[in-house]
């Protein structure tokens, strides 16, 4: 019985298809009034009108009355750095006393620190950590996540990531479904300075096929003076050709061409792209690459948001992620992510929902998985507090979520 | 034994006195590693270093152990409108659109709106809908919230509210303290449009007398075109001599002198304060006059937050409170108001901390019985999840807090 659920009294609000919605169309979502969601074995048999329901023998299914409250796609966060050791609060008050990028660094912050800590912090105490976040994502409502490797810099820290990341995702009580990266391009580690392309050479020959397998994408930091495009390039072919599935950190301090190159090679998605340029975007609409925008970064650094109406308006197609990471943003506020996307990047609620679900699945190429609710996908459902979705960016930075239901598992109730 | 307990192993950080603190002094904060914090029959009866402690018969004590975790004050909010019928997502859409106040006020929105819903809502709805939100506030660490009336604006609805908020704040089970504010002069009701002098009598023959014992405070609205300066220099004056304290909304639209008005009559509070003229923060500094500001409503509105900087630096006492209201701002969330706080009014965390604590508690004339760790305060404490109080704001936006004990008893607890 365990997956077996109906909700009944539903008032069911989702995007619908098996791929990202773009432009204009992020607005469109199904509304289905008095709805009843039928779920077996953790998948979705039904779910419409209640009238025109298929019998099914109730006794073997636990029964959840919405009362005609609001039910949703579970959301998606498609980017985050789930896994590290260590806390940065220290640097955080510094960057917020005005203190310089480079003086924090010499003071021992910045994503040395980081790796530092990941490396010197066990497997064991790395995923202990990691759940305590994913037990908060889930009571907001999170029921596929995106982790990142990135702060081990070496192959057996960036493996130990990986692993940390499997444990979790494999863990059969685990509340949500749990997407790995491996970022091992995250910087060039402090041994190889100046020798970027040996880091590239040991990436490819040593890490790539150390974590195939273990992961099934590969992003990199694609800026000015990290990774720039000719290394970005030559590194993210290799991933390609190794099997992996492509993610960006594009444009994220400086218009630097992250957005055409992901396009050129087809990435699944780029991400930041507070600084893409208007070829950048254009690219992106016609590669299909989803743009996945993550305000809390901008807000938590001050910096302007990334250009979501004119990714939209350009026709592509806009995901939302936190970012959730021990540096430029500590934070997995979903209910943060709404106000900031609704309140300062103009996005109206129904692009919001979107971008929070069928596209943050999308992001993931997880579309036919999960991110709407329709029949034969996964059974990622969530049950508001109000019959009203408008009340998500209304009741700011506030936690609208009731039920949390995860491959047809009740895993969160308020 | 219920209001008997004992917290070892506490990391204690707390403002110090009976007063509010002024300018600079709001970032001195009293730590105590290894403490130990002694409550009897709901008071502090002993918080220091553990070895220090008084003996006492442990087995009529529960006992927690914070294991090194921050013990702070519970956080006071001083500024909400709690209690309202109804709500207003579509009003909050269109005013993201661009809609003017006016054309919204002509769709049927505007503070109109829940007057109306207010006065349909029987009180034992109205205080069930706000019971809801303590208990979220109440996650979040409230111990103490004030509540004002303002949604009635008729002499038997305003009573109805202040009848509700007492009901909340006599209930023995009742999570936190709840504070009582008439704000009758919210508006004028468009029954007497045009003839406020005629609203301001009624309000002084009728409505302060029906309030008096169940209100200690009286606020006003005074802004421009609503109660100008010599309304409410009226209005507030009969107020004072009618025995209440006094709270401003001042200067939150326009520059109008309601700082000036607030520290002329001695008002325990200013409240808003965005467009505050120097003279207003002088005024304040010297009246004593607690500057409460409202981060949330800022960020709700896209305006300029309040110049928190010049108050602390001009030796104003300032305090932080959320002004969860069904209009302008629809949001208890004190994790973004510390985040607010810290990232966009550049106040350290120690002042955000002072605050949300002793100056909140100032600003509702209760700071020699909450807002501080000392002997002979009430219990109303926090445990955080964590052993550094940075955490609070760089984990944006989320709750950092795990136990809440209020008047000794754990009304909370992750």
């Amino acid at each position: 019985m365990d997956g077996n659920l109906i909700i009944k009294n539903a008032f069911v609000v989702t995007p619908v298809g098996n791929t990202a919605l773009k432009g204009e169309e992020m607005g469109n979502l199904k509304h289905i009034e008095n709805a009843l969601v039928v779920v077996k074995d953790g998948r979705i048999l039904y779910c419409g009108p209640s009238g025109e329901a298929p019998d099914i023998d109730n006794t073997s299914f636990k029964e959840i009355d919405a009362a005609g409250r609001v039910v949703l796609p579970g959301f998606v966060d498609s980017h985050t750095h789930l896994i590290f050791g260590g806390y940065r609060p220290d640097e955080f008050e510094w960057r917020l006393k005005g203190d310089s990028y480079m003086s924090i660094m010499e003071r021992g912050g910045g994503i040395q620190s980081t790796v530092n800590h990941t490396k010197e912090t066990s497997a064991e105490d790395l995923a202990s950590k990691a759940q305590w976040f994913i037990d908060r994502m889930s009571e907001m409502g999170v029921t596929t996540v995106e982790a990142k490797s990135g702060y081990g810099l070496d192959t057996s820290t960036e493996m130990k990531m990986l692993d940390v990341i499997k444990s979790l995702a494999d863990n059969p009580n685990q509340k949500l479904r749990i997407v790995s990266t491996f970022l091992g391009a995250h910087a060039v580690p402090k041994e190889y300075k100046g020798r970027t392309d040996e880091y590239i050479d040991l990436m490819i020959k040593e890490m790539l096929p150390a974590a195939k397998g273990k992961a099934e994408f590969c992003d990199i930091f694609t800026e000015k003076n990290v990774f720039e495009i000719e290394d970005s390039r030559r590194f993210m072919k290799a991933a390609k050709e190794a099997g992996f599935k492509l993610k960006f950190h594009a444009d994220e301090i400086v218009t630097l061409g992250g957005a055409e190159l992901a396009a050129e090679l087809g990435a699944v998605s780029a991400d930041h792209l507070l600084h893409v340029s208007d070829k950048g975007i254009a690219d992106m609409a016609k590669s299909g690459t989803v743009a996945t925008l993550l305000p809390l970064t901008a807000f938590a650094l001050r910096e302007p948001y990334a250009p979501a109406r004119k990714f939209i308006d350009s026709g592509c197609a806009v995901a939302l992620a936190t970012d959730l990471n021990p540096g430029s943003c500590f934070s997995g506020s979903i209910p943060l992510t709404i106000a900031l996307a609704c309140i300062y990047m103009n996005m109206s609620i129904e692009e919001t929902i979107t971008a929070l679900t069928l596209n943050g699945a999308a992001a993931l190429d997880l579309a036919s998985e999960t991110g709407s609710l329709e029949e034969g996908k996964s059974a990622d459902i969530l049950i508001l507090e109000f019959n009203n979705y408008r009340m998500l960016p209304y009741y700011i930075g506030m936690n609208c979520v009731n039920t949390v239901i995860s491959k047809g598992r009740v895993v969160n109730k308020n």
